[in-house]
């Protein structure tokens, strides 16, 4: 190939963005599972005038930093979190190898399929059974299992993949803010290693944006081969105030948009809005029963009781998924 | 602006990419820094092999993760850390408010100017200097300190600004390696906040990608606006054994591209080159005592022993600066 010299080349560079640039201004609808209503027109305005140059609230790039949550706000998170169906399969998987657990509680509750008995601990009992199935492992034997169930085990409810129950209108506005310069990251109380297996070919977010709980690892070298071993003690909680914690850590700027659904996420938005500048609070409401599940206040998983409440004063944008969003599902309505 | 079909804008990409592509592969000499020998073929090698589209060895790019250790790898570390010459800024600083500093070590010799003595306990001095200084700060009280430091501190045997004692050959190598598609990040024993409010305008390399120690932190709410602040309490220590569990923590993918200088790194880059596929593993050894210093196995700072011992075998390049770079600081020869 010709090397030019390098005056020609910004020629060819002006020249070129000439061409391409009606394309980039190309963009039928970004959102079309959003229905034209106040949720979507807030968050277009609001994109709009953080990407316009010369506007007061123009934001360079490297500062437009979103952060979602992913239970319930990328995917489903009914009738318990993903990841707790995938610990009981765990639990069920590993359970010839621990006959003491078919009389010790929580794990007796999951190998009898007593769902409900097996949550009654609440947190310390699902840390507990996260531990147990968790550590031990190699980050490389932990991906394997991952990346296997994720491909194979499916919802008991719906009967779906699980990664057909993310949301479909979440995964264009991941699309649409990136196509406008953010840098889309997942900040959730999930298992960090737990996501990262899927989180790039599903939502397009690579492991190195993912922050998520840990348990604590050890590095040692067998017969010459490193590992990264999971130890039976957890590590970081990124949840609540764990939240703005997690973002610190890995991401080190304040975000200017962030994305939640329920209380646990109540400390990560307001983290991101009451910094300078435009920022953007987004909740997702749980609204249709019939497409997805409807809950709030009182639900044992993704209670939202004092976003709700405070939202309106915070200038947080709360979605109603049953008006607002005209498809639920990537895989389906 | 004008919208037009999606069909046209491709056969304009098209028309975009033809345009521009000599101007892609021109690259008189990526790294001018380096002289022709070993090291600098031994890189070019390597990064063309991994971008070669077909070949054996090509590494799609969200993979080609390089990671770079800082103290005596991006910057001097001579005659200690740049951040133990800001801590004893620091103590200087904070001195008028602890009385109690004049009779306890080792702030005493810090404040005496005796920084041999200072030093003599080693890292847990270092560390209770680091916890003194560093806690009860907010993360924005910190960092604005450390940018009113970096922008005028000066180094106390070369008289320069410390951001003029980062090496030039590695600012192109670091340069050369996101032009060919490579994420780079710095992996450093220092304080991850220490490091995050210059790296990008003096790397290139933005706080997400920066991984370090740091310390616990809470969150709060003071009169309705949240703070990060520092705890009295080590959160992570980034060095030997810690810099892979660092790297798995943030990044969550195994590089394919390490540089170090001290057994610090050691971890690092035997986590990196164990890999399977190509990895490269690059160690910077401080031959230069007229134009920088000239140090390895019985340093106090940057000691590197194993890691020169066990390059060969591992395959790892070893940066003779003297004979391998034609010209080291950024800011002068």
């Amino acid at each position: 190939m010709k090397v030019l010299p390098r005056q020609n080349c910004r020629t060819f560079a002006l020249m070129a963005a000439w061409l391409l640039s009606p394309c980039l201004a190309q963009s039928a609808d970004p959102l079309p599972s959003w229905n034209d209503r106040a949720s979507k027109q807030a968050i277009l305005a609001f994109v709009g005038k953080v990407t316009e140059e010369g506007s007061a609230d123009f934001v360079p790039v490297p500062e437009r930093i979103a952060v979602f949550d992913n239970d319930g706000t990328l995917w489903s998170e009914q009738p318990v979190y993903f990841q707790a169906l995938f610990i009981f399969d765990r639990i069920k998987a590993q359970a010839p190898e621990h006959p003491e657990w078919g009389a010790k509680e929580p794990f007796a509750s999951v190998l009898k399929g007593d769902l409900k008995a097996a949550l009654a601990g609440g947190v310390p009992a699902l840390m507990e059974m996260t531990v147990a199935t968790h550590a031990g492992l190699t980050t490389g034997e932990f991906e394997k299992i991952v990346k296997e169930w994720i491909r194979t085990a499916r919802h008991p409810v719906t009967g779906r993949a699980y990664t057909d129950m993310v949301y479909q209108p979440m995964l264009e506005l991941l699309t649409y803010l990136r196509a406008n310069g953010f840098k889309t990251f997942i900040v959730s109380g999930g298992g960090i290693e737990f996501m990262r297996p899927w989180a790039e070919r599903v939502y397009g977010i690579p492991p190195e944006q993912v922050v998520g709980s840990s348990l604590e690892k050890r590095y040692e070298v067998r017969d010459g081969q490193p590992v990264i071993v999971g130890l039976p003690e957890i590590g970081f909680i990124d949840d609540k105030e764990g939240k703005p914690l997690g973002i610190n850590l890995h991401i080190g700027r304040r975000p200017i948009f962030a994305a939640g659904n329920s209380d646990g996420d109540f400390q990560m938005l307001e983290w991101t809005t009451t910094g300078k500048g435009p920022r953007f609070g987004l909740l997702i409401h749980h609204t249709d029963g019939r497409r997805e599940w409807a809950y709030d206040r009182e639900s044992h998983v993704g209670r939202l009781a004092r976003g709700l409440d405070e939202a309106p004063e915070r200038g947080w944008t709360v979605v109603d998924m049953k008006r607002d969003w005209n498809r639920v599902f990537a895989g389906g309505e």
